[in-house]
């Protein structure tokens, strides 16, 4: 048996990039990306991004170099998913809710080589590029715009349409040498600390495609709406994914609820993503009218409320719960549907979706470990541990920190997640809290999303969070921030959420502290800001003492 | 960017074998098996899989040993392909249609170590056993009966239930070391040449299923009948794919028209795969009812005749089309299907669909290359070439055949199928012939396939096949091997079958010879014996000589 190894035949690196040249061929005449008025198919994305690869090389780039992106879901966003790891080079999209100091802490972090900025950021990057050191080097810049004909203002040294036109249609796209190469580059949004470079491999991004694709029953030819950004951990993987199954990208510039109704409509859109954020704005939305067709979404970032997914699905959508980190490629594990649920009590049905659920097919291995003997807890739903994952979706490292990369990637060959979790008996994690926000009251652990939760079924509360307000009694007590809903013109006080939250949780659960907000402090991934929020309760604690 | 490195964490062997375990969470209490009146779930499935392993653990099996069944569609044929990886052996199906000989061959090629064998072929193995040579080792042999209560006969060491019951359910599988460890071993059913044992690893069949299950758009939960022999290239790796959508399987032992239309009424069956001989069964089944909802049928082995397409689809049945080989984990070429072509008139329609068609996501590369030069041939669906494959579905080799590796996996890292095809210019690769089904006649080549479509579509021809016949004149001529469908009282001529061939096909390829037969000769897995066909047309030229 000794000659039945790998060879030239059968070991071609895994990598997602590979789909685009397929849907060239199978979806060829199809539409691949639909921006406004503009349709592209698959032989002309295709097309355009082999020439982008082919400009990359003519401006220097050469394989492993990063080459970083600030845009919203637009065309150019999609294709630079392909043409950027087609030069060779890793892809790096940056948030483009992040302010100039951390862009410029991002680009000096990677050592970009170039950078595409979409028009509308481009004051915010060349105040990013102007926060670099005196003689460092700094990325090239080249501008991404709505109009085909706009040449290069000042500080750019080309457009992006300017580099497909002149691309060579012919060139060899950069083949990964092996598939453990790195692909792309992401930088943690750090709601919990500094942002950290994650490296993910075109293996890894395989996996990942796949099994997401699989894991959501996502059919041939589906129409995908672009509400989750492309910055984020690289739209979960859906970029190569709508290309491995030859779908239509109906891209968009800002994500406002009427424009989401409105292309669902005129695209027959089949499928999107989004935060919980998108998931509240869709159910919250009065004027929609209801849908005519089923619109499935997959939602991840935090567990939904139960009103919200009520609500959602109550207009039409068929909602999918998933989790997943920026270390994992996107959602890993996903609340995996059981028929038999689906004659449950909706309540219960919520309480059953807003858990994470089970590993996705990609996920080789996954558990709730206890930090100290690092052994698996107890499968009761009750005893408390760290999820942990193993498996090919799970990144090579943090870019120039193997201190942290070794922190969460050990030797027993676990992934440490951070999030505190439970093991239900049926094998479904679900996170009790972000190690960071468990409230620890008089000795006992209390869960912020199980008390937000319960504001969240308030029927006047539109957003909710809980945190630890610091206590000379009990240490710290539940403090919760509440928007509430626009339509109700009386408001409940303080006292009367105090006491809705009484009649639903344990005593030592209840806020003591309740803070009406218009809006609360959202990260730039539409995560809500609990940092924020603590020292704002902390001051608050300092006022009142 | 150094340690950015696979490590313990993300490097976890690629398998299929682990969606057995997953199943057992997601769907543990959901439907796995079904046999007449017994229905596992897929708890029940895992921990019967456990068991036997550990059982065959206490049987002396080791890492890397060979383990063979014998057996039709039934549950333990089903579980065994996850038992016996889980054991660490390799798993080696046979051909129930075989001979004692070939069989006999088969084993001691393998050197199988043990052999399960369903209790309706245990005097067959008991012959091919007697055929080892004397003092040879024979594999020790356990009996598979759908009565759980049977024990062993003369001959056979256990039980398959036996097994099960004593096995031990806190098992702890054993976990490939490497997904290049060989899983697989499936002796290809030898239509041009001797047997060869093809092994493929975790890898390749993980890579397979997955790619199986998207490019088929499999949902979860779908209901699949075992219309296809489990031993034909494992199932074309579906009963993996069932356990990472959690579908349930419907098994059964003999594969009967009237059987088949029952079971898809009782059980809803969504999916199933076959040759063209079941679908050309299912076609011809004239006391069906209509399907009360959608069947789809996956067909490969050979191009589905424009008729035989047109009255399944008639029926209700939704038809794909594959190809693939036992050397590359089974279909990795489908006919993906463009909606515009839903427009074409049906003839069209079905002339496309007969196309092989493009890689499946999972495939690396593709194309069709002249044999001298090995350079792709024009992409003008006229120019003829052997068809070549890449990628990380293909084959480790041959066991104990490096020759016969090397001749068909080539140092210029392309598999050389033996199968003559065209390119069409939207990159779809058509099989003309198997390389010996060329018919080259005055100097022109003939492909056997196009005659037999025109005979397929002859309203009275139920089964067609044309090979060469030797001709002092014209080098060979086609002769057209027809069987007849019974419904007709009155019967074609020879002179009329020709002439209907006339009015359709150019004069060199109508054929010179017709001869009736009540059935044609057929390979174990279902295709028709062009070499034995090949002999009667020969020994009837003598004898009109």
């Amino acid at each position: 048996m000794d000659q039945l190894k790998p060879n030239l035949v059968n070991s071609s690196p895994l990598s997602p990039i590979r789909f685009l040249e397929r849907a060239a061929t199978v979806y060829g005449d199809c539409p691949s990306v639909v921006y406004n008025t503009t349709t592209y198919t698959w032989s002309q994305t295709y097309r355009r991004c082999i020439r982008v690869a082919s400009s990359l090389l003519s401006f220097g780039i050469k394989s492993g170099h990063i080459v970083s992106v600030v845009a919203p879901n637009i065309p150019a966003m999609y294709e630079l998913h392909f043409s950027i790891p087609m030069s060779g080079a890793i892809l790096n999209t940056i948030n483009t809710r992040l302010d100039a100091r951390t862009m410029s802490l991002i680009l000096q972090h990677s050592e970009s080589k170039l950078l595409f900025v979409d028009h509308l950021l481009s004051s915010l990057i060349l105040e990013a590029i102007s926060l670099f050191p005196p003689n460092a080097e700094t990325p090239r810049l080249v501008l991404i715009t709505d109009d085909d004909t706009s040449s290069a203002t000042v500080g750019f040294i080309d457009t992006y349409e300017n580099m497909v036109e002149k691309g060579d249609s012919n060139f060899k796209w950069v083949r990964p040498t092996s598939e453990w190469d790195p692909m792309v580059l992401n930088y943690t949004s750090g709601t919990t600390s500094s942002p950290k470079g994650v490296m993910q491999c075109h293996r890894a991004l395989f996996i990942a495609t796949v099994s997401s694709l699989i894991d959501w029953s996502v059919p041939n030819q589906p129409v995908y709406l672009w509400t989750l950004p492309m910055f984020h951990v690289n739209g979960w993987s859906f970029p190569w994914g709508m290309a491995a199954v030859g779908g239509t990208n109906i891209c968009l510039r800002k994500i406002e609820v009427a424009t989401i109704y409105a292309l669902i409509k005129q695209h027959k859109v089949t499928h999107m993503c989004g935060a919980p954020v998108v998931l509240n704005m869709l159910s919250n939305y009065a004027e929609a009218e209801p849908l005519d067709h089923p619109v499935y979404v997959l939602t991840a970032g935090a567990p939904p409320p139960a009103p919200v997914l009520f609500r959602a699905e109550s207009k039409g959508f068929i909602v999918s719960h998933g989790y997943g980190l920026t270390e994992t490629s996107g959602v890993v594990v996903s609340c995996a549907w059981k028929p038999q649920w689906n004659k449950l009590p909706s309540s219960e049905r919520s309480r059953i979706k807003a858990r994470q659920g089970v590993g996705t097919i990609g996920l080789i291995e996954m558990d709730v470990v206890d930090p100290k003997s690092r052994q698996g807890v107890q499968r009761d739903g009750v005893t408390r541990g760290e999820i942990v994952f193993r498996g090919g979706t799970i990144m090579l490292g943090y870019l120039k920190d193997p201190e942290s990369s070794s922190k969460c990637m050990k030797d027993d060959g676990w992934f440490y997640t951070g999030d505190v979790g439970v093991m239900h008996p049926d094998g479904y994690v679900e996170i009790k809290d972000r190690s960071k926000d468990v409230i620890i009251s008089g000795g006992e652990n209390i869960s912020s999303a199980e008390v937000e939760s319960v504001l969240y079924s308030h029927p006047m509360i539109n957003e909710a969070a809980v945190v630890a307000q610091p206590d000379p009694l009990w240490q710290e007590t539940p403090c919760a921030f509440v928007c509430l809903k626009s339509e109700f013109s009386q408001k409940p006080t303080e006292k009367e959420i105090i006491e809705f939250c009484r009649a639903r949780l344990p005593h030592y659960m209840v806020p003591k502290t309740v803070i009406f907000k218009d809006e609360l402090p959202k990260t730039s991934t539409g995560k809500i800001q609990k940092l924020v929020l603590r020292e704002i309760a902390k001051s608050m604690l300092h006022s009142r003492l």
